[in-house]
């Protein structure tokens, strides 16, 4: 991975960074790398993450899916338990001949049309959660097994279960003798791509699991105290610096299409570890060519309190663009549609440096097995780097347990400190 | 449309109105009314987006389409050309034979896999391009034609074309006989949902266009003079206060999964209307009840900088959650997967209140061609509104010019003082 944080530096933005402060920053990189280090010699809760790569079991994950052939595969899962999976697939299953769909959601409407467009006979299900106990999850597992029972299909011939040692997910495949997988110990959810929880669906997809997994490792031995000399810490670094001089939103613009999932995924590892103690940047999910025509009139001329991050393959397959006799069009024919892509990302790049507006282009080979394991650990590694920096906790997510409180109490019908609170909204309607 | 502003008081939230603030905002918006009422009676560039619903003509929609009976349509445009018809067709068109599908970007890639997934001799091509010379759309409509009489599918026979009195995209329909529609005059591409650019899709789908305008006819009569008396003022105005207060992001979560596009669209017309003079609010596409499991930690324990908008229908389909005989889940067994869904809602709402983080609610009846017309139209109008009081031209996108003329010149290989900057750009590598 190629990270070029040249459109960061106070010679082009504002914000922006001085020799003298990336000198400082790169003393704060020294001992958080050590702290890192540390934790995962100790297999620390989460920093243990980042010996994935090494530790993750590619055989056993092929050995829990051999005996099925599908037309598709369905995740059921919510949060880390879909987005990893639904990243791989996109970024490297789009030419399978197996289909990868996930309910990752609870909309009764959406849950009733991916039922209804699924081949259900030809269908794997992978049921993934890490507790065991998410009720989204648990919802839907019930709700598509019923499909599955009125069509007539043995679910329990085509399920997977990815989960922890206990929990009803756990206990339902032990009762149904069901593959079953563990997540990894220690392992927060969004940091379990290269793992059992992303790598089921990309295993049924044919995806080359040593190659991402070969790229995780890469990622994993390029880590060092400097960020000159590590891309993943120049990156974490660098966003984490601009981050505390005001560009507080970082927008994740990859260009290219299969990347799109990658971003959302970035969105939630970004998000989730870092948005705590009234701090944290906040990632902005976006897409290039596409978000020039939305998003990009903002980036350029609204506030200077973001960050903009390119990713872009340094090789794209052909897509040639015919001639064509409109003499307004003439420049465009012979040309490439990767061509056309990469000069506006290009000229997009430039625009925001042009108006002083910070932006960091990082480059991977290719859409590949390689690239992609690399991509996604070395943006987990520099996650963890910038929670080193913040000061915060980067593994939990306390904020959000208010809230599953809450909603189990109101499903209950028990009157809780927190339901209490639903019930006593503050109302100002207009209608 | 149903608009709650209860959760962004000052009673509740940091930042948050007083009454006082209330008050005088409310001032604003009488003069901010007057001004667009203005505009609207003079048919001035962009206010005039507010009379379409009134003007739209759908018996020429339906007329430039009604030979056709597709499997699939295929919209080929980008931003405000292809987002209104997105959303409209993922809203309204789920349940419709027709599938929609979009090229709104250039990856060789992507373009491949979704021309070797469409049925192309059952498919009718609606390309939109309002100045008919964007780039990235004439691009793609050359490599879809070639598709075409590859397949040996008479493209002329199965295309439509949404655009301006000029350009090369009128030629070309000129040229062939091809069933034209104008794009409205004086409303930015961000604004044309409710115009032929949405339409064509939506009419192939088979979509109710009259319930959708006069969705948006209901919204237009509700405008008035007062944010107590109109809720897509309400909506502007408190998001634009709470802007000026340090709320200067705006998360977009619709509670329903087919309003995900919605978010999308939203999020194009709030950057590229508001995103100016350094300021403008930064929108932030999510997705309940998903995002809780992504966003939320970041929401409710974050920097204070955030209004979530919250939209959810009244009513939705029924989704019965199958009884179990797993004890910890017998909560579940029995009720509705959109009762979970409006319990996760109702929780996370509240847990953002317990917090002191702003939200609004916006309600609509359910997700019917009625209620989608006006949720656009009330949108549309609250982004005038909150134009109007930031004091700044809503309707033009000055900051995306300089990168298509370096796009331009980068393709055509010309030396422009943009292509030399995009040569010289500031390296500092690590890889």
């Amino acid at each position: 991975m190629r990270v070029d944080i040249g459109n960061t530096l106070d010679s082009v933005a504002d914000p922006g960074l001085s020799e003298d402060a990336l000198e400082a920053l790169d003393e704060r990189v020294a001992d958080a790398h050590e702290r890192i280090e540390r934790g995962r010699a100790d297999d620390e809760f989460g920093y243990t993450a980042l010996n994935l790569p090494e530790r993750a079991d590619p055989d056993a994950v092929r050995w829990a899916v051999e005996e099925f052939d599908p037309e598709a595969v369905l995740t059921v899962g919510i949060g880390g338990s879909a987005l990893g999976a639904v990243t791989l697939t996109q970024a490297l299953g789009g030419d399978s001949p197996v289909e990868h769909y996930a309910l990752d959601n609870v909309d009764p409407a959406h849950t009733r049309r991916v039922l209804r467009d699924l081949p259900l006979e030809e269908t794997v299900v992978h049921a993934a959660s890490r507790s065991g106990t998410t009720a989204e999850t648990l919802a839907q597992f019930l709700v598509v097994r019923e499909a599955m029972e009125e069509a007539g299909v043995d679910w329990t011939e085509q399920t997977v279960v990815t989960t922890g040692d206990e929990g009803p997910l756990r206990m339902l495949s032990d009762r149904h003798g069901l593959p079953a997988l563990d997540t990894p110990v220690g392992v927060p959810g969004r940091f379990s791509a290269l793992s059992t929880v992303g790598l089921v669906p990309a295993a049924l997809q044919g995806v080359d699991l040593e190659g991402l997994l070969a790229g995780g490792q890469a990622g994993a031995d390029a880590l060092a105290g400097s960020l000159h000399d590590c891309p993943a810490y120049a990156y974490g670094a660098v966003a984490q610096a601009l981050d505390e001089r005001g560009a507080t939103t970082n927008a994740m613009m990859p260009y290219v299409e299969s990347l799109e999932a990658f971003a959302e995924w970035f969105a939630q590892l970004w998000a989730e570890s870092l948005g705590k103690d009234g701090g944290g940047q906040t990632p902005v999910r976006a897409l290039g060519a596409t978000d020039q025509h939305s998003q990009l009139q903002l980036y350029r001329a609204g506030r200077r309190d973001k960050l903009v991050t390119f990713v872009r393959p340094q090789e794209r397959p052909a897509g040639p663009i015919p001639e064509t006799d409109i003499d307004d069009l003439a420049y465009l024919g012979g040309a490439d549609l990767g061509e056309l892509l990469d000069a506006e990302f290009e000229a997009t790049e430039a625009s925001l440096a042009a108006a002083g507006r910070p932006s960091i282009r990082v480059e991977i080979p290719a859409v590949d097995a390689h690239s992609v394991g690399r991509l996604l650990y070395d943006m987990e590694a520099a996650c963890v780097l910038a929670g080193e920096l913040q000061g915060i906790e980067t593994f939990n997510q306390p904020a959000v347990e208010w809230g599953k409180r809450a909603a189990r109490g109101l499903l209950r019908g028990e009157q809780t400190p927190e339901t209490e609170l639903v019930a006593d909204k503050t109302e100002l309607v207009v209608d």
